[in-house]
């Protein structure tokens, strides 16, 4: 018995989510049934998180245990040649049975793009959140120096968040920009569930003047006394990388 | 009568190209429609150019003549409202009688993209060609050198092209790279059909060390004794902008 890690990539637009869900089809779902054709047998794999209905990811990892002998080369290849065009395994090894993919890893870093632009972007359109209005930069990346550090994220996390703990800690939250493109990376030990997109949903509500950056601070610090952002769209977030 | 100036943008995937075709539907045609749909009446739209089936634009320039009084940005943002996802209007201007989007322009910027890396990547699939092997970019920008300048470009031609001379004027071929992406931007005062797809054609073997970068030289002053290159695929090309 060996355990294999897949670095895979995917464009979650045709998707439900990573995760199997009973209402339309997962990433999860077309990985495990390229394994299952490449090696003849089901295997269940394992992922360090979940990402929504939309999200896309360059670098999500997930594990599996298999009998399987086959090279890690051979399965990098073999599942890429089955599966569709929208996913593919970016990388694969063989580690040790202690490994596990979601509790080895201690961070994660997500991207979250935005188009400010007076109009929408065909080209860009499947990757970044079209706000049509001049975001105010510098006031967002104020917003955003709040957000480092170790903080109870209750008010950044969705209503059917099931986290036992809701203090994360978040590394850094970097705001750069290319022309009409506005970059958000945020990494962090841990997120919760909709935690980055109700991030980003305060960030672009600072860029537009429609709260002052402290909001970030009373949103961390007295939930209950701030309205929350609403939750940014996903197609704008991509998971670009999990930390070991 | 006032002529009015339409930048498009278009992720070019669902199209036969950009002129009206019999065998699907053309960018041109949606925005004709969409033009109709607008201003209640049909207008003829005349372009800086063609762009292949698949071709993307980021600054396709066109024009055409109306009676109707619509504000310039009625124009840019009633069009969007009309149009689909994957075409819109950037920006709209009037124009003189004596302006045309094909016969004033002065150059052209396209840029090719290349995804060289050992693996597929979904969230660049549709704007980039994929090789599966690491091009020598050196000797890549030492063939580019070859192209800047005036020369006989009949080597660089599809069958299909009708233009009365091969002569034209290469003004700059960038080739730059952010990771596993390499970046091929060629400005000209005018381009053959299928023209930059072979250039790029020839740049990648080149890169792979099929052939000596001196092919480029031998293609533009002796075409006849040397192979011409593949044609690069359509996906991973742009029509940048459109110089006047």
């Amino acid at each position: 018995m060996s355990r294999v890690v897949l670095t895979v990539a995917y464009d979650g637009s045709a998707y439900v989510g990573w995760q199997c869900q009973p209402n339309g089809v997962s990433v999860q779902q077309r990985l495990e049934e390229a394994i299952t054709e490449l090696s003849g047998d089901f295997h269940r794999v394992h992922s360090s998180g979940r990402t929504d209905a939309g999200v896309h990811a360059r670098g999500m990892v997930c594990h599996f245990d298999t009998d399987s002998t086959l090279p890690v080369k051979a399965w990098r290849d073999g599942l890429n040649s089955r599966l569709p065009a929208d996913i593919a395994v970016q990388h694969a090894r063989v580690v040790s049975a202690d490994f596990h993919a979601r509790y080895s890893a201690s961070g994660k870093l997500y991207r979250y793009q935005i188009l400010a632009a007076a109009v929408r972007s065909p080209l860009d359109r499947c990757q970044s959140w079209h706000i049509k209005k001049t975001l105010d930069l510098e006031a967002m990346k104020s917003a955003a120096d709040f957000f480092v550090g170790e903080h109870d994220f209750s008010a950044f996390r969705t209503t059917g968040c099931a986290a036992k703990t809701t203090r994360r800690t978040i590394v850094k939250v970097d705001i750069n920009y290319q022309q009409d493109l506005i970059v958000v990376d945020v990494e962090g030990t841990g997120f919760l569930k909709n935690m980055v997109r109700m991030m980003v949903g305060t960030l672009v509500d600072v860029g537009l003047h429609k709260r002052p950056p402290e909001d970030v601070a009373h949103l961390l610090h007295r939930p209950g006394d701030v309205k929350p952002a609403l939750t940014a769209p996903a197609h704008g977030l991509c998971l670009v990388e999990v930390f070991y």
